[in-house]
Formats: C-alpha cells, structure tokens, sequence
C-alpha cells in the first residue's frame, strides 16, 4: 500500500481512538501494514482470528487487537474493544480524502438551469441537467449524468459514470461508485390478454445521509410512492433495490442481493450476498439475511434467517438432492412404518398433516 | 408525486379504460395517488388484496377497483376486471411521454457515416459511430453510445449512458435503462491444455419492437446466430441474457435472472427474480419459473417450476441443512426399516432404486 | 454471420488447426456457419452431441469434427480432437481483430500528465487522467475512464464505457467489455454501535495477461493488499469479485459468480453461473463449483462441489419443501424407529448423533 499522506505518534493515535497503549509511545506510524506484509512503521489490526498465526512473525511497528491477544505481540499494541473499528479510524486519519477543488471541467456539460455550487467540481464528460442542484464541495466525477431535478448533498462524491435519472435526492456525505443507476424506472408491468403495459414509474428515490453505493448498482425510482434509503446505508455491488421499497438506517447490503417491490426493510438489518427478498413483505429491525437465502414472507422478529444449501462434493450432493425430489413419499413411507408399527409418534404425524 | 400533465374528467376516463363508473361522472382527475396517501383529485387503484385495509380510509376522490371491493369504498369508482391494467392506461393518460425534440446535442459526437433521423434527439456526451442508423422520434439519452452499423427503430428510448456495441438492432419504441449493454460478447472459450482460447463472437442481437431493458442488463451477441429478443418482451434490471438466446414474444424476467448459451424461452413466459436457466436448453410457452430457481433441463409443459429453500430461522435450517447432506443415508435406513418389516412399500421402493 | 474478414484453402486451416483433412483440400472457405443454418464456402463444427441431428443434412462445405463424427458426415471434414478449440482457431483466422489505429478522438479528454503510446488509441469521450499510461496498441473505446495513475498493456482492448479507477494496472492483451468497473472500493464497513464506519480502500487491482472481462462485472480494489487476477482469466458478465480476492492463473467464471473479500481461488477452476464463494476461504487448483452453488468452506481437493435445488414442477416442490423444513424432525422419528426396532443402524445414528 502506498505511504500515508500523514503520520502520527502512537500516543496520539491512541487518544484518537481511544485504544490503550502498551509500547512506546513517541513511535512515529506513517501506514498501514497487513500482519503478514507490513514492516517499520507500519500499524496492522488483528481482527479475526484465523489471521492470528501471523502476529508472531509481524514486523510492523504496532497493532490493533484486543486484550486477550495483547500476550502473543511483542511489539507495541493498541488495545481495543473492536480493533477493526478502530482500524477504519486510524486508517481514515493516515489517508484522509483529499479536499475537493470547487470548478467546472471544460469537457463538462452543465445545463445552464442547473445550480452548482462554487466549492462543488464537475468533471470532464459530466453532464448535468436542468434543475439540477450540486450542493458545497460535492465531487461529481468523470462522464457522471445528473438529471434534470436531481438533488446531490454537500460533500457528495460520486467516484465515475453514476447515472441519477431525473428528480431524486441525495442527502450529504454520500458515496456513489462507477456504474450505479439510481432512479431507472420501477419494473412495473400490467398484463392485457398477454401483451405486457408498461406502469409509469412517477415516484422518485430518495436517499439519506450518509449512504454507501455500489459499482454497477441499481435503485430504480417509486411507482408512485418514493424508494426511499434511509441514513447510514451501506450498499455494496450490483444490488437491485426495486420501486418502492423502503429500506431502515444504517441497513447494509453485500454484493447481488435484491430486494423487490414495495418491500420495508427495518433498520440496522444485513443481507449477505446474493439473498434476496419476494415483493410486499416487511422485515423487523435488527433481521439478518444469510448468503443465497430467499426470504419469502414477512419476518417480525429480529435474527438470522436462512435458506441454502451449502456446496458439499457433486457425488453426494447428486444422491441427496435425487432423494430431495422424493422427500414427500419418503416422509409418508416414515409414517406408514410409524402406523404400522403403532404408538404416539405415527399418529401425531398423521394429525398434523391432515 | 407531482402533479399530472393534463387531467380527465371520470367519465371520460372511465370510457378510455372502459371501466364501469359509479360515482360523479364530471369529478376531475388531477394526478395519482395511493390508498393511502392520495388526496382530493387523485385517482387511486386497489388490485393487491393486502392493500385493502387502506379503502376504507381513502381520501383520493376516485378508485380503480374490482367488482368485490364496490360495497367497501364510499367514493366515487371505476369497476373494471384488472384495476391494475386500468391504472397502467390512467397514469399513461395523466402523464404522457414527452414528445421527443428532434436535434442533436453540441457536445455529441456523431459520425459522419451515421444516419439520424431529423426527429432524432441525440443527447450531450453520446456517440454515434460510422454506419449507424437512427429512426424517427428516437431519444439517445447522454453518454449513450452507439456502435457501427446499429440501428434503433422509430420512436426508441434510451435513456442515458447505454451502450449498443457494434451491428446490433432494436425494432420500434424500444426503451432501454441506464447501464445496459447490448451486443457485448459472448462468453466464448475453448479450452487448449489448461489454456482458455477466445472464440470469435461474429453474431449480433436482434431486438423486436416494445421491448423494455432494465438498467445494466447485458445482452451478449450472438457467436455464429444472433441473439434474438422477440417483440413485447420485458427485461429488468441486472439480467444477463448469454449468446444465441432466443427469448419469445411478451416474455418477462425480473432482476438477475440469467439465461445460459444457446437456450431458448417460448413466449409468454416469466423468470422470477433471481432464477436461472442453463445452457442449451428450450422452454415451452407459457413455462413460468420461481424466484431463485435454477432450471437444468429443458421443459415442455406449461406450468409453474421451482427450487429454491426459502428463509426459515437459523437454527432449524442449521438442523434441516445438516440432516439434508446425510438424505441418502436416512432413506436407505428407511428403506433398511421396511425390509425388516416386510411388505409393499419397501420392496417397490428397493425396485425404484435399482 | 457477415462474410468473413479472409479465406482459405481447406488444405491451409487444417495446417494451422492441426486436423487431419478427409475431402476436397483446394475447397476455399470463406465463412463460418452452423450445421443447421451454414451454407456454401462456410465451415461448421460439431462438438455438443445434441446437434449431431444436423449432421445429415448440412450444406456447408466443411466440417470440424471428431472421428467417431466423421461418417455420419458427407461433405469434406477435419477431423481433431477437439472441434471447438480448432473452430475458435479456424474463427480467428477468418475474422482477425482489426489492427488498432494510433491517435486520439478530438472529443477525447487526455490529463498532461498522462502517458499514450502513439500506436494506443483513444475513443471519443474517453477521460484519460494524470499519471495514467496507456500501452502499445491498447484500445480505449468510446466514453472509458481511466483513471489517476492506472496502466493498461500492450494490445489492451477496453471496447466501450469501461471504468478503471485510480492506481490499477492491467497486463498485456487485456480484453474488458462495456460496463466492467475495475478498481471501484471494496466493501469495507467497520460497526460503531450500530452505525457503519467506512474502511479506507487503500489496495490496488492487479490484472494479468491475457485476461478477459465481462459486461457490467465489478472487480473491487484491496482495502491493504491487492486484488489480484492472474494471467489468462476470464471473467463473464456481472460478476462481482471483492477486495483482496486472489484468482489464480486460467481460472474462469460465468456470469453472476461472486467471490467475497480475501478469498483465493487456484489455478484452473471454473464458477458456473451465479456461484458464490464466502470469504476468507480458499480453494485448491482445479475446483469447479456448479451453478447457484454457495461455497462456505475452504475446498482442499480438486472435483466437482454442488449445492443446489434444480428445478421441479412447483407441486411436488411444495411438498418436498414441506418436508425439508421438518427434515430434522424426519430423521429423529427414523431414528426412534430403528430405535424401537432395536439393531444396529439406529443405534449407530444415534451414536453419530451425540
């Protein structure tokens, strides 16, 4: 990794997060290092501990851990409830985002009805429509298209090629990477005698403080409602957020999850990769999605929900999953022993299935 | 929602959709609105049972309903068999498409062998390469680009930043999302000893008229064929369409569904979200698969096909889950049972399984 | 398929592919075409077995096939080992890659302090920035961003839109198709009781030679070490690999798959469609992972993993489905059975079961 744009001392670093320090504290950090590759000068953090086998060999200048793995370092150490949390701290203070230069790149396209803010910068092939409004020290980068109406936050930063379609909003401190569409139209689609009518998508997205999206990721804007994402969301790649959906504060996302239409999701909830939820269902605060997990019904209590099935080798899985197709006659040879066999279980069985 | 461009007395929107009307045939519709958040001049719809709760608390001044739903709602209503259909046609009616303005855009770039049509919009950042051909009325939205030799019907849309690589076409009133691309390669790869080789993808995608594609949805060009998307067909977000797929007429995917190489989709049919078809296969008309399936072989009944294990609390699915990778073992002891048992069941079961 | 670009003598295309030539060998070909669709002067193949049917009554003038194929076919044939390799060569040669013509778009946006090969050129509305270099032959297409600081090879070949943020690299004769985003930030969120704490992404990504990306897939930069893809990797549409993820050498991946943070993948593995492996695993060479597979643990041995439910006619899923989710409770009365019975499996699955 490259060398810090700042440095300080340990001491100071330690305030900053307010870890404990056992190790010297005028040593100067000037980056960040990974246990296995860092060296002088470098601060690294222990986290999980599969990465632990490489603390005795480290050869950087300090780590993050917590206090049950303080006796295995023998060099300088933070200690810390959450030393990934207090990774990300020091991290942002060692490589702080760089200010943002207020102007209009000369290859930029800027409606004149647009309203740009002086600290704002517009980059080359942008294009920003009219009605538009860049709020202070927004960063709209290269060949992004801000559509007419459209709202962006002060301190925005849309990273490259975002497209946000006409009349959405962005609340402040939002980060948008390369090839996120945010406010496509809602798939909405009536049926007449088998040829499909498009619904107009009239609704917009609205976005809160604070929120996180990814590359090539989808917000498609209310059909009539608005889809609405509020603060502190994360969202990671290639995630579909349908029309109308509605998802809680500091929510999160990884890569290929989808949610469909008119959904609510609560606050504080994660969906693991490539789950995925049915259209007109609602999740509690604090519900917790597993990877590849379908969620078809509404959930109000808070937890893990989950519904995969893990890869196991192709023989095996061939067996069981040909067993699979025949689990409802096998369940019923079960209770045909059970009858025969006479007694509680059987008949209980056959009760409850009538 | 905004305001509507232009408003309808009932009745008269009552005889475009040809709904029943009961209630104040000189009422004036102004806009849209929910059941529940609509107020006076909006028009609302009722199809989704789950929503009909709100009916009695409606303050739009008309509804969209079914004939059942009459006696529930105390304001004036349009009875009709598919209020959803009937609201699809108002909202067209109330907030009509813009009429493209024929132009194109001092900060396009178009070349001078391409052919735009004077009623043609070609919007700020686009590219327009040699040979390509723009129909009537057609709107290339900013940042598109448009490959050699491409051609877009009359009246198409492409809202912003899409991308149509080279020899591909779209037929009339096609509107194609942001991010999407179409006519990208194919995934072509031989294998020489360990070593994959890049098979020429020579075809092109065919596109009929009224197809809608979702934003960053990839169609991929045909190898030899083409990759032919038939009329009326409806794709949305996040879809992968592979090489030499042939999609029937008024079919519809929703968002990530992915259909392998070479395979074939009859016509009206429809890929819940997430769903998967592989390669080399062909579905008949009307074959509709469920969200997070994945379909191995060709299917030619109509019918409704899935698998998938939906979301169930973590701890029963950690036990199902395990109990599910020992199947084959739990019914050959079944099976054991039975035998000791003697009988039918068991023996026409051990027979299955020769 | 357009006439092809070359032609040949039958006599020189089974030289270079290596096939032995049963036929006429002054036969030019001067195309390509399928079995079904081929006419005179082009060239088939047969490898899948499912199109054998065509073999009959093929019009083409030759035919790339196996031995065994070879009398069931009436035309002239070359006979190798494998058609499809020979039908990828056969293809290059008759449709060669047009030479890349040196120079830069007017409309193209290139930083003073980037660095482009005279023999590299640049498409219109490419934005190439400071510190970026830009290698013999490459391509830019129409509307690329090429980052601050990032290198692409020699013969490197971005077709359209193509994202690369700052400070990637790619190697020599890379292929990327339009939407790919290279270099966007991983997903690195840190909790701060209950609110998310961005990690900075201070790692790069790394590409090989000879590596071919997808349409719309994203490829996530390091949060400390690289992203890296090894040489001759090739990536399908809509693929998602996070940070610090390691691909090994010839590995491929079709579209969909997604890798999570810090996995690595070996040398010559294949991801089927909308695979999925969770993070901080790895996988040994020669790994293959069917479709809508989730990997959960870290794969030591070569062979096949699955773990999915192919689809069925929903009926008999609901019913088998039903049962899955009282799998657990299936087995315990299976196990009380056996139990009442008295004799050993029961007594061993008991066992098991402790």
């Amino acid at each position: 990794v490259r060398r810090a744009d700042r440095s300080f001392p340990l001491r100071e670093l330690a305030d900053r997060v307010g870890a404990e320090l056992a190790g010297d504290p005028a040593c100067v950090i000037t980056g960040l290092g990974t246990l296995e590759d860092g060296g002088e000068g470098d601060i690294a953090f222990l986290a999980n501990p599969r990465y632990r086998k490489h603390l005795a060999g480290a050869r950087v200048s300090a780590v993050l851990l917590r206090e049950a793995d303080r006796a295995a370092c023998s060099c300088n150490v933070l200690i810390c409830r959450d030393p990934y949390l207090a990774y990300a701290r020091v991290a942002a203070l060692l490589y702080p985002e760089p200010a943002v230069a207020g102007g209009i790149h000369p290859a930029a396209v800027v409606a004149p009805g647009a309203a740009v803010d002086p600290t704002a910068w517009i980059g080359a092939g942008a294009v920003v429509e009219d009605g538009a409004r860049i709020g202070p020290r927004a960063f709209v980068g290269p060949s992004c298209v801000i559509g007419r109406g459209s709202v962006l936050g002060a301190d925005c930063r849309l990273v490259a090629r975002v497209t946000i379609c006409h009349d959405c909003t962005l609340g402040e401190r939002c980060l948008v990477h390369p090839g996120a569409v945010i406010g496509s139209d809602g798939f909405g689609q009536a049926n007449d005698a088998g040829r499909w009518v498009k619904v107009p998508q009239l609704g917009r997205v609205v976005i809160g403080d604070d929120v996180e999206v990814g590359a090539n990721t989808t917000i498609d804007r209310g059909s009539l409602r608005d889809t609405v994402i509020g603060n502190g969301v994360r969202l990671d790649n290639l995630i579909q957020i349908a029309h109308n959906v509605e998802v809680g504060d500091h929510t999160a996302m990884a890569a290929f999850a989808g949610v469909s239409g008119s959904t609510r999701i609560g606050r504080h909830c994660t969906l693991a990769g490539a789950s995925g939820l049915v259209g007109h269902i609602s999740l509690a605060d604090n519900v917790h999605v597993s990877g590849m997990t379908m969620v078809t019904h509404s959930i109000s209590e808070p937890g893990v929900y989950s519904g995969n099935v893990p890869a196991i080798p192709n023989r095996e899985w061939r067996k069981n999953i040909a067993r699979f197709n025949r689990l409802d006659e096998l369940a019923r040879r079960v209770r045909a022993l059970e009858g025969r066999l006479g007694g509680g279980a059987g008949e209980r069985a056959a009760e409850d299935e009538q």
